[in-house]
């Protein structure tokens, strides 16, 4: 097993990353405050992993909110459900809430916990790539607003991550694929020697080799865990760990929550927002050729849904909530394992890339 | 004009209190830190002071949200038309809401500035008793669930707070009772010498002497600013603040929210800590009957109301937020002048007071 920890001062807490940890019923316990435990799931999960996860909570007063499945019902309505299961079994101040599933599971969970009675402990069991490598590490939590994605959200660090890389094997190949956008975004905006390594390790990651998804893992991690330490509240530099995001939420939005995965949208975001670093003369075209071709490797799309026009797009990336005082800044790349946020672009590139991308 | 520090390390702000302060237009400008700001008020005080709001935010970018006014609308659905507002408005993570009105808007508008984005500032603008001496100092900011009140929220501090007392004089007697309920709890549980002066000036209190106003403001915030900087999430003394919620918690949860004013619960349920404490003889007869006396001075209710059985109130109190792992805690007086919390006291102690004051 590994253990990373993210810093944060008195909020600092452990990753734990390896085989078989949802076995482990001890690992869990020293993280628990009190006596009574909530497990938050979705109908997906719950079959392959539930029992698993309320095993290791021998002991302790368990209960479980099950949610429908799928990024349509990431918004208050579905929320309240959580707050629903915990006023009805009295869970008091002293309850923790386990986040067991993917990305918008550990979202809900994380922004129930940080508004449940005004704050309450929680604990990230993420069973996606994706939000092994991204949504549970760094205490990014919310719920989608019908006009922009998590609009509505909080900070809120959990006292402990659990990734059980075991878990991946049930997980379909196109979450398999999304996942893998955010983790070759990490090489992209951090680690360029990372990213020569998933060019030379797609074909293994694809086939889901455990020894490969274990170090994928555990560098996307560190990476995130570096970055959300210099910048917990994402007043800089995390910033960059949204190469892609300002295009992808546009797609997302325009196609309704739930129809593109978000790795699928940031994955075309990364590519659209590398097209415009390479009109900057900031990498080369084979820089971007190597983009697009990773992306491809890893079964991912390239290009944004048919019928999406570049007004559609401006439209909606200026909701986003990197729009700083009006001003349309976003992250691109410098070079090559280097990205920066900026409103440094010429409007004519931004124009020539929605063009290229919507045609 | 008064000025009171709130100090909490990097989140301390002023509360500004004095007279005709809406109509200092440089008062508050440098404590926005963008361009963009949301007045968000209600029905009842927008005819009332929004034009004298929106004229302290000149040379912003100002918009307004109005919402119905009540307790019955402090929940989810309706903390989503302030996001409604801000997204269709494009307000960004630099954008200042301002709460424009009572406790219900303040507690919303700090929830939803807590949450939009995952979080922005805020300025408090109270414009009744209850929420200038409460709720617009401390941070707590929060929604009701159907089946427990405030149960979603966080602590979220505003950057200043404004108190001008002349909005007191279009505030209805009941308010002005209501708030009332609030001063004489900070006597009770923090200043004696402040409850002496309150029994001797409560009948100029009841006639809205501004002097006489500005002082028991004062005091009440001058008291919660130093128990909210001792405690600021309520980890131990701040709860003190609670004396009489409890009860009162459960009353207002029975009536369905908006029936009952909060500090008409809280008076009642004041009342009731009281009888609980003279059974354990920590005060006397003698405290008891000041204490009636005192809420009859300022015309709330002295007992909760009719056919809400003692086996209800055990329910409903059972739920309230300060019980800690199954065992229910209690505000109550050690002496006039001190609270404690405490699950120190006899069950048939607490069957007396509910039977005395439910039959």
């Amino acid at each position: 097993m590994k253990i990373l920890s993210v810093d944060l001062g008195e909020r600092s807490y452990p990753i734990f990353i390896g085989e078989n940890l949802m076995a482990d019923a001890s690992l869990l316990a020293p993280y628990v405050k009190g006596r009574q435990v909530m497990i938050v799931t979705n109908e997906t999960v719950a079959p392959l992993y539930l029992e698993k996860a309320q095993a290791l909570f021998e002991g302790f007063e368990v209960n479980t909110v099950i949610l429908p499945d799928g990024e349509q019902y990431k918004n208050l309505e579905y929320l309240n459900l959580i707050f629903d299961g915990l006023i009805e079994n009295r869970h008091n101040r002293t309850t923790t809430l386990v986040a067991l599933g993917g990305g918008v599971v550990g979202d809900m969970t994380g922004y129930a916990a940080a508004s449940y009675q005004r704050g309450v402990d929680f604990i990230q069991i993420p069973t996606t790539l994706l939000s092994q490598v991204d949504s549970s590490v760094g205490g990014k939590t919310g719920v989608n607003h019908k006009l922009g994605k998590n609009m509505i959200g909080a900070f809120h660090q959990p006292n402990c991550v659990l990734i059980d890389v075991n878990s991946l094997q049930t997980l379909p190949t196109n979450e398999l694929s999304a996942g893998l956008a955010e983790v070759i975004k990490y090489g992209l905006v951090y680690d360029l020697s990372f990213f020569d390594w998933l060019e030379l390790s797609m074909p293994k990651l694809m086939v889901k080799d455990t020894e490969s998804l274990i170090y994928a893992i555990e560098t996307s991690c560190e990476c995130k865990a570096k970055v959300v330490a210099q910048d917990e509240r994402e007043g800089g530099i995390r910033a960059i760990l949204n190469l892609g995001h300002t295009f992808g939420h546009a797609i997302e939005t325009d196609q309704g929550y739930g129809e593109w995965l978000h790795g699928e949208a940031v994955a075309t975001g990364t590519i659209m927002a590398a097209d415009l670093s390479a009109r900057a003369g900031w990498i080369g075209q084979s820089d971007l050729t190597r983009v697009v071709k990773i992306m491809k490797a890893a079964q991912l799309p390239t290009s944004p849904p048919k019928g999406m026009a570049p007004d559609r797009f401006k439209e909606l990336m200026s909701v986003d909530k990197k729009v700083l005082d009006g001003k349309l800044r976003l992250v691109l790349l410098k070079s090559m394992g280097h990205a920066i946020t900026t409103s440094d672009f010429k409007l004519t590139n931004l124009n020539a890339t929605l063009d290229k991308f919507t045609s």
